[in-house]
């Protein structure tokens, strides 16, 4: 099978895509508008203080310092988002040293200074997340007591999840005025919870890129680098939670959406086993389709602080109680990784070889852990690259085994331009509309190597020299990326496929021009790896320099279900590296 | 959509399969030869006592009387195979009174009657079985206990559950000679925990009618009343479970298979929710398809048994240590049904009104559960005629969604004739082959539907005179039915859809040709009352004599992952209506 030729899908129509240019203006004036009337005078000061949009995206600039600097926000404005846990936000409204209204007026202008360096978000709830902070301040003076364990927590939503009464676009240009009734169970949970919700933010189009383009907002930046990319799906969560303009934030995940763009951006993300959060009332270009499903996961700041949101959402929300499709299985709160828990390194998956920081990363990583961890190098007893193969092209044509029917209905009403990672993507598996009776030949062989991984590896039949607590790997092919440039997505979809959770969180590492350069005998060169490493002209497409400023992450896998273990086990990889709280 | 014109697929291929008649008598002459080598003087004895094959397909025969009555059983054996609970069995080769061996011996000569009765077996496991037993004797004379909670309890398998070393057909002639690897998931755990396994039963051809008839071994006798059908498609274990030919029999549904059987012959079955138990290393023309998932599930005569079966499986098996798909969701042991448990009544789906003794059965139950359940009438809340019709149809399009290119994969090799409930299912949904696109459309529709009866019944949104704990309906259109007249699958088959979990019981009620006379007023007329109630002349299809001696069932659903809930509320209703094991 040959991937990545041209594309003949060209749905691009520019007399349909000009009658909606109004509405996407009209769309981004209210944004901007909104962001205006909060404070008027603090919006002319990010005006002035933050780069042009032509600098933030050719300038490798730290946008974070906007927010943890002096000079926008005021000193508690930046113990607020940058100093408190959600931990210490609960407590010190209980201690009343803090309300839910100063809480939100904090974010709310982080959030605001986020969007102007990073092109995060796609809506702003400024003046219902104001009201509903004054209410559960109302409510605590009333009650003496939190109204849940998610009290006044700004958290910022991907787009795509439906929030009644508002449009919810999923970044189709066609669904730009799609008001929806239902607001997804995760929001109405958080809600409950006491969550309030001040922003929601930017995916690419069709929900299908590791990276954040569409044509209704345009690019996000990544805040550690401006000029690169935050990743994607959910790069307008990793964007705007690194920015500290939310306390969490809540992302999905069919191809690596939650991983990559925690990645790139210093943070943590999980993806969670599916069915253990609901994603009922999210819209996407692939409803009804179960043969690679995705799932919500929370981007944040602290592994803790994950830990939090999974044991409130799961064990108080009871997700099952509002979707029948939802796992009734309890977050165990004392999960422990074991005493000395044996990790598998996975240094290249041995289909397309990591860029060197990645590798360096790893093994300066394994040698930390090894007095706390066994560590058990996977060179050998990983698939080959014959088989990776296969199960690549698995995971690609099952991602477009409908011939994209489902992305092109929603697609072609506006007559939007195709984006380049758009046609990547539609170009997965040629493009090819399979039948049911092949889409099913594919099922199987996921669920060959979802087997193959447990008794590989996992399971007590598995070789005593192997079987693992966890598998410790790349979460991408490079540090934070170049926009555009995040072609493989093999590293985070695997997992996907196979359905195995994993949390990436970030490590002491970044990019070093000096010592991560190429060596470039170790590449397999098969098609995947030409299209990350070659240009067209055949030359060599890595250059160090490109990626300084970018972050190292990590992702760690465990068994199904073994959510809570991963989390523990992150948590004490975070000790042992001295990893805080970004 | 038009149901059931006439189908265009006619595989068949005389020359073809004539070749494969010799293995198919070989097969068959292996099992007939183990039977008579166990104990010739038994198996002359069976020849001489139990009616001809002829006699049996066209008598009413209570065939159950050759086991439990003398004459061909000792007193000891009909001890051990009519008296004695797993739990009784237990107990006594704990306290040496049985051994295991004994159990095996009685077992398997109620299993031979059953074959000679009902032709319920596809291949037996006599030496094998014996084998086994005398090991578990020597275990527990060794260890001074049990190997486990099935230590010498005889268990039958359907055959289409893979059996390490053994052909495993699913009553495909092309699979005649298909020696399998793997043992399901199931028969290694029953093993472990010290099942004894003697006998593999039979199903339909492709495992898709509910009823029983195969080309390898013929068809399946009711034992209530032998000249009607015992369900299906697990109707190999409902005979044989019901002939006290082994003392539990697991059996599969993914449209009625354990529920239909169990409820033709006077037995409890289990439906559970999907993933509980595992199917892994099952054998079937549905591989890969996951719209409407398959479930195992056990035939018992107590609901006792069934409880234990899933208690031992789940807490002690772990099928999630084996097979990385199955949940570990622990068996909630202290389940129960709540104080005054709320029971939806369910007379008709409104699209297929059920026979007279159904409706007669459910009127009496209602008045008698009416002191300890709160009783609902869900003629008013139920979906109307039109829904039905919608949801129905997506059930049937879904199951021949891939056009039958699965199932004919695996028909066409031998050149098997096609039975005529084989016909009548692949021309479900027309037999049309849909896109993956559309198929996506009907999972839509079916999400919907799950989630329609979760809100309008059972979550805490529902109507305050809903929120039900569970829905009693019929089990069946009609008590057992006529061999090759099961052609309405919705009753069951709804719930396969929805993945919500139920239990079919036996009622004191059998059809009574006096009472059970037709009111034709009440029925709708579309197209599958039609295809029920009338002939292709027009004239009612329905004679209540036709059903004498047949028992008459009911079954009642949960909330998904609520089995625990349902098995303890219909431990409740068999102590109400004095319901006896069987």
């Amino acid at each position: 099978m040959t991937f990545f030729s041209q594309p003949e899908i060209e749905p691009t129509d520019a007399v349909k895509f000009a009658e909606f240019q109004p509405l996407i203006d009209k769309y981004n004036r209210e944004k901007w508008d909104q962001m205006e009337r909060f404070d008027p005078e603090f919006y002319r000061l990010c005006q002035e203080k933050i780069p042009s949009a032509a600098e933030l995206d050719s300038e490798p600039i730290n946008a974070r310092v906007f927010v943890t600097e002096p000079g926008l926000l005021s000193d508690s404005e930046r113990e607020i988002v940058n100093e408190l846990t959600i931990d210490d936000l609960l407590r010190k409204q209980l201690s009343r040293e803090l309300t839910a209204e100063q809480i939100a007026r904090a974010y709310i202008k982080s959030a605001i200074i986020a969007q102007f360096a990073t092109n995060c978000v796609m809506q702003f709830l400024i003046p219902s997340a104001l009201e509903r902070a004054k209410e559960l301040d109302e409510y605590l003076r009333e009650h003496g007591e939190l109204l849940g364990p998610m009290h006044g927590i700004p958290i910022s939503l991907k787009e795509q999840m439906g929030y009644e009464g508002q449009p919810t676009t999923a970044s189709y240009v066609s669904l730009i005025e799609n008001v929806v009734k239902k607001s997804t169970v995760s929001n109405q949970i958080f809600y409950k919870l006491g969550g309030v919700y001040h922003a929601r933010t930017s995916q690419p189009q069709t929900i299908m890129h590791l990276d954040t383009w569409n044509n209704i907002i345009g690019r996000t930046r990544n805040p550690c680098c401006t000029r690169l990319s935050p990743g994607g799906s959910s790069g307008g969560e990793s964007a705007m939670v690194a920015m500290h303009g939310s306390a969490i934030g809540i992302g999905s995940d069919i191809g690596g959406s939650v991983r990559c763009p925690a990645a790139f951006t210093n943070l943590f993300g999980l993806k969670p086993t599916t069915k253990r959060l609901s994603s009922m009332n999210g819209v996407s270009g692939s409803k009804g389709q179960e043969s690679i499903p995705s799932t919500e996961g929370p981007v944040a700041r602290s592994i803790e602080e994950i830990e939090h949101y999974m044991n409130v959402y799961i064990n108080q929300g009871k997700p099952w109680t509002y979707d029948p499709t939802s796992l009734p299985i309890p977050w165990e709160i004392a999960a422990t990784a074991g005493s000395k828990p044996r990790i598998g390194i996975l240094y290249t998956d041995n289909l397309v070889t990591p860029y060197p920081a990645i590798k360096r990363a790893m093994t300066q990583i394994a040698q930390h852990l090894e007095p706390s961890f066994h560590i058990i190098d996977l060179s050998d007893a990983w698939f080959t690259e014959q088989e990776m193969l296969s199960i690549y092209s698995t995971n690609l044509s099952l991602y477009t085994v409908d011939g994209n029917k489902s992305q092109l209905e929603v697609l072609l009403p506006s007559g939007e331009p195709l984006l380049p990672l758009t046609k990547h993507f539609l170009n997965f598996g040629g493009g090819k509309e399979l039948s049911v009776y092949e889409n099913r030949k594919l099922n199987i062989l996921r669920d060959t190597a979802r087997l193959s991984i447990f008794e590989k590896f996992f399971s007590r039949d598995a070789p005593a020299s192997l079987q693992l607590d966890f598998i410790l790997s790349p979460a991408n092919v490079a540090p934070a990326e170049i926009p555009g440039n995040s072609k493989y997505w093999g590293y985070t979809s695997l997992w996907n496929l196979t359905d195995y959770p994993n949390v990436v969180f970030p490590t002491p590492c970044k990019q070093d021009p000096q010592q991560d350069i190429l060596i470039s005998e170790s590449l397999n060169k098969n098609e995947f790896e030409k299209m990350v490493w070659y240009k067209q002209d055949g030359t060599i497409n890595y250059n160090p320099t490109d990626y300084t400023g970018a972050p190292v992450a990590l992702q760690l896998t465990g068994m199904r279900f073994q959510d809570e273990k991963i989390v523990s086990a992150v948590k004490k990889i975070c000790q042992i590296l001295d990893i805080s709280r970004r």
